[in-house]
């Protein structure tokens, strides 16, 4: 139910874009952000770090460029081709450049022009934790558990507000055994119930699935699903109220431990698993809930998110 | 001159590795950051805008990807060819993706099964703001200032500590009168002195040029010196002392604002200017002067941080 003061659902975008909380680049998916939004973000993501706190975290940034060997080990483009970034670049000579400013200007495409480098773009911000960690030698007993921020990206164009191609997500990954990695992916879950509370948002846990690709895509889906690996908190947005996965709660089992050779200290392999927050996802969500106007939300409310 | 507890500058990025400052992740220039780094990054983002306050500029915040069409009428692949980044994603069937993945797996080059997407890695964190700024018709009398901070991309693999493939610049942009332009140019120059007198840091100011591609580009870099359009703040960083550029000062007379049909109150064509930060590099050179561990740094310069 939206409150009496939302925003109406089928103009968000249009009413975001308008406020100049969003601008437009574009690209689908890409938008600039103004003061205000990015307040708004911010708190949320202190008010993820508060839900953290007491796990006592490691504190990791990565840029929003991954080697492209991680991608690979990880077989990110057999599972999701579709949305992975690859950064190309020119690497020619004089002439090769002549060559390639002339096919610009005449409109013409530069593809072949352009080499693939070593990084891709993030899709996930626990992405480059399994490397880090690994490199380290074996975990700590006990395990731990890893902070992470970093700009992300899925090439998924799309007019929908909450569809971005380039976004931030807020991480925790807990390395270690696999009952506390259940258990951790768990207590998060009860968590989120905090979160919706104090930022006064409607939503609910729900089985989720990664969006694998293809026909055999559908398979791994299924049995994910299955398996309930994958669950996420689904939030209204828009006029459509359209459900909206704004943080996912995910047991990768063994599968990136064993890509890494991520051991705990008795040396077995270790499981991992991760709480992610869609930081642009959570602010549309309380745009989209309270209005565009912050300093009209319930004091409680700015009250959590430190407005 | 380093002071006595300064890092030994034949071992910086060894030292930062080591400490866990940085973190590799297997592709030049690209590192990952420790807690501690990233809150001497926020102290030096912090004090930047403390530097700023009394401009009252506008904040706006755009993602690491920039619409491919804005660099192109930047005409950026004609200057800097060989620093661009383009992304690149899969479009294709299930058969494509066989074909792909089948590559991928014999460890065949891959670069033909992606295409071209409608976006690029930013490569200033300024190059948002002029269409943003132009679409929203002629500037206030006066002019105004622009406060963006961003993730940029520059493709110049190396093993300089301070050389970063991707890094956060913090960024002020005038627009408007000609006078005004060279004006503010010439202000944050001044205020220049004063970052290095509260951050303890040696440094000094210098003509520069833009990294021009081939040929054609010795001549605009030349044309570029000899008109001082382009000035850095360069501070010593690592144990050779290398002159690092941290700040830059740049006057783009119409060059933006004619490709970008930004003009004045009274329709005339405007002018822009702008001032960088380099965040990574500024937060390099104080690890650099002041040594590894924050807490031993003078209690002066902590308080200049906020830390």
């Amino acid at each position: 139910m939206l409150r009496a003061d939302a925003v109406p659902a089928q103009t968000l975008r249009e009413r975001l874009l308008h406020a100049g909380l969003l601008i437009e680049t574009g690209v689908e998916g890409v938008y600039g952000h103004s003061a205000a939004f990015e307040t708004v973000l911010a708190g949320c993501n202190a008010y993820a770090g508060r839900m953290g706190a007491a796990d006592g975290a490691e504190v990791l940034r990565f840029p929003p460029l991954l080697n492209r060997t991680v991608a690979e080990r990880n077989r990110y483009a057999a599972a999701f081709p579709q949305l992975g970034g690859h950064v190309f670049s020119f690497d020619g000579d004089d002439d090769d450049h002549q060559r390639y400013v002339g096919k610009l200007l005449r409109g013409e495409d530069c593809s072949c022009e352009l080499t693939m480098t070593r990084s891709v773009l993030t899709p996930a911000a626990c992405y480059p934790v399994y490397p880090a960690l690994a490199a380290r030698g074996p975990l700590p007993a006990g395990g731990c558990v890893i902070d992470v921020l970093g700009e992300c990206f899925r090439h998924e164009p799309s007019a929908e507000t909450a569809r971005l191609q380039s976004f931030r997500m807020r991480e925790y990954i807990y390395l270690g055994d696999a009952g506390r990695a259940l258990a951790f992916r768990d207590l998060w879950m009860e968590r989120s119930a905090g979160l919706l509370r104090d930022l006064d948002l409607p939503g609910e846990l729900a089985v989720a699935h990664d969006p694998f690709f293809g026909r055999l895509g559908a398979r791994l889906a299924d049995a994910q699903v299955d398996r309930k690996l994958k669950m996420e908190l689904v939030i209204p947005i828009g006029p459509d109220a359209r459900p909206t996965a704004c943080m996912s709660f995910n047991c990768h089992l063994d599968h990136f431990a064993s890509i890494w050779d991520l051991t705990q200290a008795d040396g077995t392999v270790a499981h991992t698993a991760c709480v992610g927050f869609g930081l642009e996802r959570l602010t549309l969500a309380l745009f989209s809930r309270h209005g565009l106007a912050v300093a009209a939300w319930p004091a409680g409310l700015r009250g959590a998110l430190g407005l």
